[in-house]
């Protein structure tokens, strides 16, 4: 199956050192979504939600490892119970905070990607789907994070 | 970018009609996500968590269209403002909630897809990063849902 970038997600970080962890745990970091003109028709009606989902590519993931440390545990776990970059087919999602669009940009916050990152999809963010508050921490439950950010409920 | 499944979602739905439109509003639909022996290993811990991401492929999706009308809305809307599954790349997100672990099968429930999709990648649902009770619903406040379900908060 073949995947193509439809736009290129525009943030602060040039390196791997400078990513924050998460989205939203980063929320006055701002990115430019940036969509391909040819792909622009299909944001109709996007500002209409307050935050969307980004699909993206991590273009710049090293060896892929299936049972690994993290970020936030030096204890390894299965790169299916981990949101790491370095995984099988490479593919990244994060919540962003939709601030406003500019024609084919859109204006987010909360990003916690590379700068220049390849865009794969972008979804709207649906809370009757997707807010789940009942969900349990796993073994990320009681682990070091980034202080919640402001503006988070 | 070249995109190979790592293991398969097997569920009751044999045809796009018998299909729910978003997972947890088909609360009692179980599945099997049956993930390829040579990725077992990732599995690792993902017990812990009581919901994940699935991604997958739209395998048997129709035309793209950029806008569109949607299953819920007889109004058109860009592609990037709605789930739908005929989208550049194809690939389909939802949250499922994980029953248990039998060595590479997870049981969850909350299924969605058609049965054999191709799984590409499965996240943690991670309540910190990703329960957004304030998120907007966007266009589609209003609309007929299917009724929420049962131990949902």
């Amino acid at each position: 199956m073949k995947i193509e970038p439809i736009g290129i997600i525009h943030t602060p970080f040039v390196s791997k050192e400078d990513c924050p962890i998460q989205p939203l745990y980063s929320s006055d970091s701002l990115g430019r979504v940036e969509i391909f003109k040819n792909y622009e028709a299909g944001l109709k009606d996007i500002e209409t939600f307050s935050h969307i989902y980004l699909l993206y590519l991590f273009d710049r993931a090293g060896n892929i490892e299936l049972v690994r440390q993290t970020f936030i545990d030096d204890e390894p776990h299965g790169i299916y119970a981990s949101r790491h970059p370095c995984r099988p087919n490479s593919v990244g999602l994060s919540v962003v905070k939709l601030i406003r669009r500019e024609n084919n940009i859109l204006i987010v916050e909360g990003v916690d990607m590379l700068n220049k990152t390849p865009l794969l999809d972008i979804k709207p963010y649906i809370p009757k789907y997707d807010a789940i508050i009942s969900a349990s921490e796993g073994w990320t439950a009681g682990k070091e994070w980034r202080p919640k950010p402001k503006g988070r409920e």
